[in-house]
């Protein structure tokens, strides 16, 4: 799996970052966190196929996280898409895409399956599956910025444990249909009688990757719940904390603060992004949120980071 | 007066060129035709100030000339712009931009004038005047495209003749006041009594430079009312003669076609632009349009052309 963000400019672009979007890029599908202004441009700029695209996860409908997708859609239809896309976001991204499909702005001919949140769903249900396909799944919660916004968690599911062909041979398991039984976690009886249990030849699952995507938000607690023991967190870093005040009216996070909910959830990394254009260099907020967390990154448009 | 395409591609970018959007640069101010995803990147690489942005003139509102409307407004509302903006455009704009303000995906936080064509106002004006500031003038026609769609034109004022200042020093014309009444047009009679005709000593006065901006379009007589005899005419041609049929079914025009428009008009110069993406190299384009009207350059994004 590997991340590649579009875009890391906070609120407008500069001439060396792009408005916020992300792609995770998984085997034979990837998804967009955001699409802000560009993303289109820059997805073709990554090397990806849009055809690969299996979902876009909106965080909140300010307009530096969403106004690529407007055009991002309609690519997708003038080149022949046929995969079904799903879309999750926020109240008004129905009527948005309605209002646009009625004024002829867009035009989207790929069945388009629509997840749009009400605030009442999160009254009602604190963490809601939002995605879902062979081998990952998307939950999101809401965060705490100046409109309703979305944080999403992206889960690989666990794979099988490794069989272990040196020891299956060795108890003189015949290759063959038992192999895959005990792959597949069932104990079996052997020509000879012997009972031979899955755990003794396989070994225990394998975790699957994870990310967490978090902005724009206040740090807040469904921030950490969303980042527990994740590979990565992806964390807004709008301001250093001498704009603490400020970061804290608009609705932000300093590097320190996402430094903090990273270490709080226990996460891996943290992959701090959405610097406030005030900051020509990044280096003063990569360093704040080192002193509280020392595996910090900060995201660069289009540089790529395996996880 | 300068030109500067932001972006030369129909329907979608390219890696090399953006949707449509075209600068157009006077003295002290400058105006947007077309507002396609990413002009406000554009427009820095260009090196364009967004706080003397005149006026943004929308022809229609397919998202590859309207998608980058929404976050070009808003970061100028970040850039704490003060100058009135005045936004021309067809149907449909005004219930866009009030739905965008509601959902909070823009914010303006300058006077924003805004112009929005009903349908019904073209079966009573053919001609329409949608801008005048100082020195310029934008008159508005509709088009011939798959949607409402309009073209426009902008004329500079004509310049006052230019003032002799050898043949006034010559008839002894006294300098100070006589000079600018005279250079104003008015005759003046010298403390001697002779009556000095201000054509005696200023010149017949200069027309100002103009432009005809007309995309998306078949080929129209609107076109050629609004280019007539245009320094520049900017005119679509998306694809060559061979795909005339579709070209006509969407709502195009050839590159002949727009050199017959430009020919009709008595156009300078035919810049032609909006290319489909099937033509990697634009070469078969402009060749097509010089041989029905030689005076033809192609667009390309960035690359100024001085009127």
């Amino acid at each position: 799996m590997k991340i590649i963000p579009f875009g890391t400019s906070s609120g407008r672009p500069t001439l060396n970052r792009h408005v916020s979007s992300l792609a995770v890029v998984g085997e034979g599908e990837w998804w967009l966190f955001d699409c802000g202004e560009a993303a289109q441009i820059q997805l073709m700029r990554a090397g990806l196929s849009a055809h690969k695209l299996a979902g876009i996860f909106i965080t909140h409908l300010h307009g530096d996280h969403f106004n690529g997708l407007a055009g991002l859609l309609s690519t997708m239809s003038l080149d022949q898409r046929q995969r079904p896309l799903t879309l999750v976001g926020p109240p008004g991204i129905g009527e948005y895409l309605n209002l646009l499909k009625r004024l002829r702005t867009i035009h989207i001919s790929y069945p388009l399956e629509l997840r749009e949140f009400s605030g009442r769903d999160f009254r009602e249900i604190a963490e809601q599956k939002v995605f879902e396909s062979t081998h990952h799944e998307v939950v999101a919660r809401p965060l705490d910025h100046r409109i309703f916004t979305l944080g999403y968690r992206l889960t690989e599911r666990p794979k099988p444990g490794r069989f272990d062909l040196e020891r299956a041979q060795a108890l003189g398991i015949p290759a063959g249909p038992l192999y895959s039984k005990l792959q597949a976690g069932e104990d079996v009886t052997l020509p000879d009688g012997r009972v031979i249990a899955s755990s003794e030849v396989v070994g225990p699952p394998r975790p699957g990757r994870s990310l967490a995507y978090c902005l724009d938000t206040r740090p807040c607690a469904n921030g950490v719940s969303l980042a527990r023991e994740v590979d990565c967190l992806v964390h807004e870093a709008t301001f250093t904390d001498e704009h603490a005040a400020e970061s804290d009216q608009y609705g932000h996070s300093t590097a320190s603060q996402a430094a903090a909910i990273a270490s709080q959830a226990g996460a891996k990394l943290l992959l701090i992004t959405h610097f406030s254009s005030r900051y020509p260099d990044y280096r003063p907020l990569l360093a704040e949120a080192r002193r509280h967390f020392p595996e910090t990154r900060a995201a660069e448009d289009l540089l790529e980071l395996a996880l």
